[in-house]
């Protein structure tokens, strides 16, 4: 077994990662952390977890106990993650890091959707954006110097990012889109995403039976999925994509965050403006979908006219994708569907582990939504 | 007392008139019907009637007793209105029809939107659309039509089409959008929307806890909304917009509904591109809002950086409207916020029935949404 | 008009009586309070009220404002109520208080049950027990004192106590039921009757898609319960039942509240063993129901074999009320539906604020819940 | 691996049996029917099977298939178990059936509560009642009894039993509970419960936002709880328990099932009156359930003052359990949580099947459910 620990175990995506790993092949939890509940069992907080977990105790975050663990999952806040790795880092442990900390690999990028200066730049080189369908050779070249005992730190990409890039990237990736027109990236979200900690937002008497928009006009989620969405259209349009020294400019992208009533869940629809010149139609489109995630077991395209439904991936790591060709318009309408604490996060992030680990991608996340 | 009718009382919009008319100062319902119904109490369909319509009997559609009434609001599908309504105004009755089949000023544009001939082509001139905050002039017309005696119909806007109108005229009539970029209309609904029959989606267990777009690519309330759009922008950008002979093109736009897991309401989500020339700021587009909906008393624009949630209009016919500007890439994100049943079917067509009636447009649609 | 003031506005209960008073013939609202929210305006609070109350601003509870009241509706929680009422009363203001502090008839019963002294115990003899439907006669005397110059003060029945009392009464009064055997009152409320204040238990993921029982094993409003049904079966079963000066034991009873997700509604099932000698049958036993409601017209009595659904009076001050007998356990099962913060809070404080000012019962309480 | 078919898969229980399989070590489905959707993907019916079960097709009941199973589990209604069992045990085929049809150990008990004739009274002596920790004694013997190669039937407890059960039992096999007073069992379940077939009562609106109660006066499940209990009752009172030839009275239950608006869950309240003799308190009886349930992997007495919470075992084949004792009224008040599909079906009906196969009762069973 390979020993993890969770800092952040009280937050809902530490939790799902601990909830996760109760079913995982090779990951077993030692420590759990949280600074705010160190003495409590983590049953007294989700009572899920009991007859689980019945003597789990969580600790403060500065424990020793996380240094002998072989990975940490770090579901804490932005601004904490990059002060607790270097820590990790030095005593040889390998962190997956859930918050935005280690998602750029500019800390300029950072910073300026952050609005927070760096605090461990010099972690920057051994970390990579943890979005395995698109980004799988980075992480595999991780996982090559892991094995080599180094310690490694995965950025995993957050929620809305990765449905946005779910949804969009196999348009973006096939030249079908216009690189210098407006993307518009409109999701809705369930009442997880907005976090644990009790608010007038997230009582029980304002979310249900409402839907309603939140962090306009610029969320701060916008420049991760610009800078996404750049790169792929860089490498697509440009020649000089290979070249690693050249920084594309991020994509026009125009976020809308919205909230409906349920736990869990992201469906992102994403408008894209085609290129001048791409001759495509409803059944190429749909082929470069299916192309792109044919070697997928998490991410599936679904058969044309299909449309993604948040349901049909809740308390999994798996998505659904399509999308279509609005001729009249020449747009394509994207979608995907992800629960937003499995591969939103918690999926996503022990994903992104076992591939560091040189475990199958999809190693405990085989679980299928409720189907009813 | 204005003695009325309701054709269709089963429906869920039906309902919703047969509700509003229980608090109405004016409006007394004195007849009900339903084909497949027929017989039936309406408390014993929808027990929220028991103790306030305890021996109202539904009568099939073809009931003399329609003929008797003052006006009769018609909650059947499309084709089914224009079937029923030559009857009714030949008796002098005045129709508050919620289908689709009065709502287009030219019979062509019903037949390609919704792939029939229209029954009734000779009713068109007495019909006007029911949509009061833009179209009230012609509304009072017909209310002067009425006033002398004449049977006239209202072909009452419906739900997608009202949240768009809401969102978007304001920004449409002052100029500020390019009349040639498509328009986004991102929408989403609650369950009502989708009607009382019991089928899959509607299932409880299949709409809890998901959301999911449905009705891709082309919509058939898509050509409504662009033809609203498109004679606005028509009045907005070229002189002849006073001309009624002139046929403006529809705008473009392109329509994505969702489905999420609520009863009640419509909020949507509008990207309109600023048109070239348009010098605007928040503050500015903020004023127009205002300015457009300042004698309303039903629709509201919201302060600046609050945006509409739907639980706040929900069981009334108000609608919470708001927009902002993104500079970067100079495109307008407005947003409405209704009640699909109230101010999107129920709650407009009561409204447009007091203005023909010469009420006071919100007589009985003082109602308030439960704060919580 | 009758000008009111609103003490506690911002919870539910108070926001309520707001809502109501929108819409009611007489009471126009003058004067709201907050302690911890004055100085803001109610609708940046609950968005419901843009467009209604926009320029209504929070005032401290302290406020003048409120001695030129006719009517004050407190809602704020027990102990503050019987803090401020002094101070209302003296100035002569009638004081229709939603909190327990002028629910008891005794200041011993309030003790016990609340575990805290009495601090106006001078007042409850202008105070009555607010439930209309079961303490009519009680309610018309204290309307006629204040009819002749008195202020006075009413002491609002609880949600769960309304629900248990509108459930039981019928059957406790007519004589059905042993005053010796243990009544189990089961009742499952909406998530609203948690209050305002976020918690872990308010927040929407720990409500949502789950049911729970709390409170156990002795809920404070036990007592309420207890003192009611005892009452009631004293009158029933005991000659001097008219003698006021007797006090009634309380009935045995079992309560036991659950949480499920909604958020508006209690339903009360409520277990009342048959006397040794009483001889009935479910025709009969209906009969004693329909009887006991046939004068209300917010209390309804279903027909036979119809069992109450809280969404059919959601948003209302109505109730449905059924029984039915178990002749193989001699057990009669009796259920209540009301919408915990109409018919249990502010729906039953403006009815009894309507009779204490001589209006219709129902002035303003018309409204009917949303079919769908 | 054990070569498993699905009657009835597009259910919601055959659904469920479907989706844990997928995790399962040993069960491999191999068949699914449906006889009204024969020929379609599983995928097309439940969209979390994309990706899954891409290419697993319906076959009707009568198929051959079947017959080459290890196992099949029978998830169609009652008197379809019946009618289909033969023919698979005749071909050697084990049967866990989740319907009512093999509940019973005598025809005529079957009968009665279910006012049909048994089609095969002469496999109920193969069978054996599923509910694995109140009959483990049986289901080994069943076990032993398929290892020495006879098919064998599991006729698998429902959902509402299986929580009055499991909430109940501890305190009856201890001989507290008085044999002769009613115990009620009052119950709240989601709307799975409803089953999959669209109607009045599952439509999302009707549902959403509402509490009732159903199927009084006397459900049809109500008998299967009596006898259980009346069986553990005489077991703990009387001499003659463990004569198998003596067929004891039914206890005196009151059950009373209700709807709440979520998707899966039953929680169980119990009222148990105490035995004139019985001599405890809140220690010692929260001591029998931890005592009761100390060696189950699935069930859990919670710690004492914790009341289950059927969120907390929402998708999982887990059940939380705890009682209090009302001293008072001499009342034991006892809960279970459990998702109806889960532990109170197609759960249960894996666990049986672990057993019977001689795998671990958990096997493929260890999901937890979602903390948020």
């Amino acid at each position: 077994m390979i020993k993890a620990g969770i800092m952040g175990a009280t937050g809902y995506a530490g939790a799902e990662v601990l909830r996760i790993c109760a079913s995982h092949p090779e990951f077993e939890v030692a420590v759990i952390t949280s600074d705010s509940e160190a003495g409590q069992q983590i049953a007294d907080i989700y009572p899920a977890f009991h007859g689980v977990y019945d003597n789990l105790v969580l600790e403060p975050h500065a424990t020793d106990s996380l240094l002998s663990c072989d990975v940490v999952f770090m579901g804490v806040p932005h601004k904490a993650g990059m002060l607790h790795a270097p820590r990790l880092v030095e005593a040889g442990v390998t962190c997956i890091d859930l918050s935005a900390d280690f998602r750029f690999a500019h800390a300029a990028d950072y910073e300026a959707a952050y609005h927070v200066q760096h605090a461990a730049p010099e972690l920057l080189e051994r970390a990579t954006f943890g979005q395995p369908e698109t980004n799988r050779a980075a992480l595999d070249e991780l996982a090559a110097r892991h094995a080599a005992g180094e310690a490694v730190i995965v950025g995993c990409a957050g929620c809305y990012v990765t449905a946005s890039i779910l949804a969009a990237t196999p348009a973006l990736a096939a030249g079908f889109v216009n690189p210098n027109a407006p993307i518009i990236v409109d999701a809705i979200s369930g009442i997880t995403g907005a976090g644990r900690k009790p608010s007038a937002r997230t009582h029980y008497c304002s979310g249900d039976e409402s839907l309603e928009a939140y962090g306009l006009p610029l969320h701060r989620h916008q420049p991760e999925i610009a800078l996404s969405y750049g790169r792929t259209l860089s490498d697509a349009h440009t020649p000089v994509a290979g070249d690693a020294s050249v920084r594309p400019a991020p994509a026009h992208v125009i976020f809308t965050p919205h909230l409906a009533p349920l736990k869990r869940g992201i469906l992102a629809t994403v408008y894209l403006p085609l290129a001048k010149d791409a001759e495509i139609n409803d059944a190429s489109l749909h082929r470069a979908y299916e192309k792109a995630y044919a070697k997928s077991n998490l991410v599936t395209a679904l058969p044309q006219g299909v449309w993604p439904k948040t349901g049909a991936v809740a308390g999994t790591a798996r998505a659904h994708v399509n999308a279509s060709l609005n001729p009249n318009e020449r747009m394509i309408v994207a979608m995907a569907a992800i629960d937003n604490l499995g591969k939103g996060a918690a999926g996503q992030a022990v994903q992104c582990a076992n591939i560091v680990f040189g475990l199958a991608e999809d190693a405990g996340l085989g679980g299928v939504a409720c189907a009813s």
